[in-house]
Parts: C-alpha cells; sequence; structure tokens
C-alpha cells in the first residue's frame, strides 16, 4: 500500500525539500529533505523522519534533541514535488541553534536581523 | 548595498527554494525557485519573482495571471539555503491550476485527496 509514493517527483538526488509547518501556529518551523524512505518512515510512525544530506543518512528528528515532530498531515503540492507536514513540535525547539523555528532571520534595510532568541543552548540540547 | 544577498548559499545550479507564505493566514501558497537575480528583484520590487526552471528564465509571479505576491516580508534559514516569503496574494489565487493554493492534495488512509475546490479555470487566467 506504498503506491500514494510514487506520485512523488524525487530530484536528481532521489529528494524531495519538506517543509515542517507547526499545526497550531502555522508557522514554518523549517525545511529539510526526504528521500522515498524517509517519507514512508515519516507517514508509518507518524513523526518527521528526513534524510540527512550532510550525513547522508536517515535522521529521525528528535533522535538526539528529543525534539521530536509529531505528525498531523501530510501534503503534496500541485508539482508534487515538495512536501508540506502539519506538526506538533515536541519540546517548542525546531532549530538546532536551540530556537523555536530555523527562519529567524528577516531582512530589514538591506540587512538581516535575527528576531528569535535562543531558548536552549545548544551544548544543553546535544550532549 | 546587494551584500545582504552573499549570505545565501546557492546550489549545484545557483538556486534556493523559496517559499510564499500567506501573510494573513499562514498557508503556505506555493514553493518556486529563486536565481541571485530574482532574490534580488524580489526585494527591490516588493513582489515575488522567481526563476522558472522549466522555461529557464525570471518568473514575476503574476505576470501572465494577474496573480502577483506582494511582499510583506523575507526571511532566511538558518542554513541560509532556504528563504520564506510573507506575502498577500492578489486574486487569492497562487496556483496554476486555479487554486488558492498549490498544497491541496493531503493524504488520507494512504491515497491522495484534494481538498481545494478550483476557484478559476485556468483557460480562463492564462489566456
Amino acid at each position: 500500500m506504498n503506491n500514494w509514493l510514487d506520485i512523488i517527483k524525487w530530484d536528481d538526488s532521489g529528494l524531495v525539500p519538506a517543509i515542517a509547518q507547526d499545526v497550531r501556529s502555522g508557522e514554518i518551523l523549517m525545511v529539510a529533505w526526504m528521500n522515498h524512505e524517509a517519507l514512508a518512515l515519516t507517514y508509518e510512525h507518524n513523526r518527521a523522519v528526513y534524510w540527512s544530506r550532510s550525513r547522508q543518512k536517515l535522521w529521525y528528528k528528535g533522535e538526539e534533541s528529543g525534539h521530536v515532530q509529531a505528525l498531523s498531515e501530510i501534503r503534496i503540492d500541485c508539482d508534487a514535488d515538495v512536501v508540506l507536514l502539519q506538526v506538533e513540535q515536541i519540546g517548542g525547539i525546531a532549530c538546532h541553534t536551540g530556537r523555536r523555528r530555523c527562519f529567524f532571520r528577516v531582512l530589514q534595510d538591506g540587512e538581516w536581523r535575527v528576531d528569535e532568541e535562543i531558548i536552549k543552548n545548544p551544548s544543553e540540547i546535544y550532549q
């Protein structure tokens, strides 16, 4: 019953970008990548599983930090080459910098301004 | 004064994915790609300008359809390889299929279900 995966248009590396959106606030928490297996596992385990391009292995989000993303919904776009997850961010921290979300820099007057505080020091998250 | 662009980590094709989020509803409308020039033009003109990979040219969103995306905010993520736009979607239709947003398919019981209606027939949008 994995034929829902056949519709996905993987890129040349066999990946698609996956957006994690907070199901309650609607905020975009992060964007990561998924391969076929990661997306299948995400659905199977009801939690976000990505493909780490830097480590070249499956990345069960929260496996080290405990900041699991509990799955609420999976969507795809019209071209079937982007995945959108609605998630509950356990621990309230999605970013490896210890911030709520990865999009903590906003462009103002031609400069990037950080407008999200560090909730927890990364050295405390990844021990 | 374009040095804010220097922080962006373009991929091997010189592109980054750009997410367009509705500034009012928080809904993800679409994901497209930007090159250096597209992002610079987006900021300069206060409207979303993408790079069309299929047509290999700049794509002023709404140039044909009139469905311009008026820019409210630009963010980047921690890796500086994804752009997040807050936009006002003029005409209320972001998708080329005539729907409000491109993410109109949701996974339910192992099948993709369409849950967004077609607001306007594409043949009426692109004449």
